[in-house]
């Protein structure tokens, strides 16, 4: 048994095989293995997978590209076999002692470089495909299919780091838990882990080795261990432990339907945050009070082109209908920074959490935002929806937005087409800029969310991805206490609302100081509600102290 | 003649030749050339310059290392002059079309890489050499000496964007004005060129092509139009425009002597900002009252190594005695974000201006900071000094810095070194944290200075340098002047005094506002000093409308 330590990101116990992500078109990694032997027969296991995936193929050209076309796959068959290229595949595991994968990267290489420089045009042409048959076995290799990491069977996810571009593309029901070398406590792996209500841990360093890749482990997500092979007693005493916090969480299921009400009579509306319409389920198992912060970037980023419009209309129908007249407030396409869309081809930029992204996208293309626009105030039609706005910084953009919007709703009244006339329209507060002229935005707009974690990031200008700055990033930070009673004393005067949507929401820490600041809703992930009902049940605002 | 256009960020007429900026180590780049038989005769001279280069080295080693270590310089001649060596460059400038750059390094790469393959030892070594051989030839076709770009006459530098760290070798003395393809009117070279008195024309595109390289041009700074080989009637009227500029500002030069002070008896101190201690003559020039920021990482950025701390303390010692009892303010280290130094060996980073910057580098690695500060202590004794913290977001790390500084004034009165006991200290409010406890810092600190370009770029959550963002970026945004309004009455109300060194204290838009503000400082390029006390004694605070 090994035993290892990160940070945890959320509470519970897994127990499961361990599985290392392997990233779409990585560089391939030179690695020394033990037993080259055992590299040379994953590689002609990996050469017969590619065998059987190259027949199949050949049959399907065959009937749809006909006979002609069809036969390049039986190039690529041929030049699997060829000896040179298997010589020389086995020649560089054995005499470097290197692993499968770099081997045939390597080979496929230089043979298609010695492809190019032939003088024959058939020849030269042959290196393309050589690079292509060489991708394939590596791809059976890394297990991965059309260049997509595949689950087969409920694992622990290990990685050095998920972007939420490749998190969007897991299959959740096939991940246990997620444990990663890098990773911050606000980072997407982490709020991914708090959505799906699983156990993480993050931080972990070098010490989460390769060679863990397919072992069972034990994952404490209230403590941050991991337990690799464990032995007997570990298994038995977290077994209990395991079974301890199934208990608690049957208990909070007896707060579903009671009222979020303080000791001393005040009410908060608790809602829950959801990347997807997939989510719907735990909101209603959570019995959240409505959605208050809808991702509606997942449409983006499961897809290889821009969502249509009839494609978005049908999801936000469908979540609308699905939450049956409570409130879904549906934030417009935030993408940029960390979260990128290959078909956006947004620029490579110096500081992306600064950049282009999110409403300056929108704001930009504006047939984007407008497609959304329109399947939104259709969907409209059918329950509760209420559209919010991210990264305003400025009155202007607010204006222009309302602009569109007319644009939008004259172009719908214009087809006949039906839609609610006077949706809530709100903003997100998670730009400093947005705090301080909160008094003027507050007379534009019909409430306020506040996202704290993008409002943390730069009011202390720390980037909350980057573990270097650990010691200076304080999300109790009394700069961000101080905005959001600002923001939510502006939002007031001028009769408006304010809610919390960022992960300071769940903070139960945090609870009596934004009952005392007046928050009217917190929104968080499904598997906080609960949580956060029990806390508010439990709190008084009248003894709770002002500190910041 | 051609007329291309950009954005001013600097006013005044040059006429003189385009350079166009190489970068050191850059990438090369691979371009078709019309004639490769001129490419081939390129060659031919920039190997002789190499070989005559490789003399003088061999001649020195010969004195210094003794005849065995120089021997390898010899090899590098044999090298050169290799008949495979030179026909692989010149068929690829021949057969491809290509430039002489290109020919070099994709043969110093064959040969390397051929070399690090054979068996024998001796050979495995020459791996190096060819690329070293290679690279040499390569620096001086591009007219580099030991990998810096350097000048040998006054030019206007053409380049896509300027670095802070590829400026700072740039030999002022030989810039006449600065014209990019890229950057932002707060950009570095923007700043540069300000500081610098210098017209600059930014934000060009892809007009500012590199067939301008060496050819005429003048440069209307005002207009921020560029003439190509200017036709006889333009150079006519530009050198009117030219003299008109300059009457204008011998005009200024009668206001040194005189008061910073409003019709109606206001009186603000008006300071000037330097980069070098070579600036000094610059702020005496136009009569500063003081250094209101010493941007000390200069003494980083221009070596290659840590500057010890006699090194710094001759600096501080020599501006201050410069300074003859003026203030004279130095910011701590500010490296980091846009601002690398090789031998500090930053982590790359996925958002460097919300990273490991400036006093979290000071307040992680203690040892450079503590260098630092024993020079300013012991520089303290040559006149009047006051020390700057960059970067500060918390109340916590106020009192780190003042630790470390105690714990710095016990050393140096251990060892009986003279200094002063009671320098004011301060720190820049350039983070929207600060502002939001500026209450708090108030009480720890003896000033404030606000940074209005970090400022502006956390607050917006907009990075300066990104051009595509420039229709959401307003540097007079009404959250900047209500957070310069916030820490002033913060200052105030705690007997502290505050200032502005950021871009903004130059612009004479705001003058007046600021000084209804009650800011007691601003600290300006020294170009600009005279012009901003002119601003200052035409305005009359009483008449001043607050409409922040």
């Amino acid at each position: 048994m090994e035993v290892i330590k990160g940070k945890s990101v959320f509470g519970g116990i897994v127990i499961g095989k361990i599985a290392f992500y392997k990233k779409s078109n990585e560089k391939i990694k030179r690695y020394k293995v033990d037993k080259p032997e055992e590299e040379v027969t994953r590689f002609d296991n990996a050469k017969q997978t590619a065998l059987l995936q190259l027949d199949e193929l050949y049959k399907k050209a065959l009937t749809e590209v006909g006979e002609a076309n069809a036969a390049i796959v039986q190039v690529h068959q041929m030049m699997i076999e060829d000896l040179d290229y298997l010589d020389s595949i086995k020649n560089i595991i054995l005499t470097q002692g290197v692993n499968a994968e770099y081997a045939v990267g390597v080979t496929g290489d230089n043979f298609s470089q010695m492809f190019s420089t032939m003088e024959d045009e058939y020849m030269k042409e042959r290196a393309a495909d050589v690079l292509d048959i060489s991708n394939r076995i590596v791809r059976v290799l890394n297990k991965e299919e059309d260049g997509r990491f595949k689950l087969t069977e409920p694992v622990i996810i290990a990685a050095d780091d998920l972007a939420p571009s490749e998190t969007i593309q897991l299959d959740k029901n096939m991940v246990l838990s997620f444990i990663t070398r890098q990773g911050s406590t606000n980072s997407h792996t982490a709020i991914l882990a708090r959505t799906m209500n699983i156990p993480a841990v993050i931080g972990i360093g070098e010490e989460l080795k390769q060679e863990y890749d397919g072992k069972y482990a034990i994952i404490d997500g209230f403590t941050g261990t991991i337990y690799i092979e464990p032995e007997e007693n570990v298994l038995k005493e977290m077994e209990v432990k395991k079974k301890q916090d199934e208990e608690k969480k049957i208990l909070l299921q007896k707060l579903r339907g009671q009222e979020n009400i303080t000791i001393d009579g005040k009410k908060i509306n608790i809602y829950a945050n959801i990347g997807n319409s997939t989510d719907i389920g735990a909101v209603l198992k959570n019995d959240a009070g409505g959605i208050g912060l809808f991702r509606s970037e997942f449409l983006y980023l499961e897809k290889d082109t821009f969502p249509t419009e009839d494609e978005q209309f049908a999801i936000y129908k469908y979540v609308a209908e699905s939450m049956a007249g409570k409130k879904v407030i549906i934030r417009t396409l935030d993408i940029g920074a960390d979260k990128q869309v290959g078909y956006f081809d947004l620029p490579l930029e110096e500081n992306p959490a600064l950049g282009y992204r999110a409403i300056r996208i929108c704001l930009t293309v504006k047939d984007i935002f407008k497609t959304q626009l329109r399947a939104l105030y259709r969907a409209s039609a059918y329950g509760n929806i209420a559209i919010m706005f991210p990264m305003i910084t400025s009155l202007e953009e607010v204006k222009e937005i309302k602009e569109i919007i007319q644009e939008v709703k004259a172009e719908l009244a214009e087809t006949g087409i039906d839609f609610k006339d006077n949706l809530e329209l709100g903003i997100m507060i998670e730009t400093p800029a947005a705090v301080m002229i909160s008094d003027l935005l507050a007379k534009e707009v019909d409430f306020f969310s506040i996202g704290t974690n993008d409002l943390t990031q730069y009011t202390l200008a720390i980037d909350r991805q980057n573990p270097k700055l650990d010691k200076f990033y304080n999300p109790h930070h009394p700069a961000i206490l101080r905005m959001i009673q600002l923001t939510a004393d502006n939002a007031h005067k001028n009769g408006k609302w304010i809610g919390i949507c960022g992960e300071l929401a769940g903070d139960l820490s945090l609870t009596e100081t934004f009952l005392k600041m007046g928050i009217d809703e917190l929104s968080v992930s499904p598997g906080l509600v609960l949580g956060l009902r029990n806390k508010v049940r439990e709190s008084d605002v009248s003894k709770i102290l002002k500190n910041w």
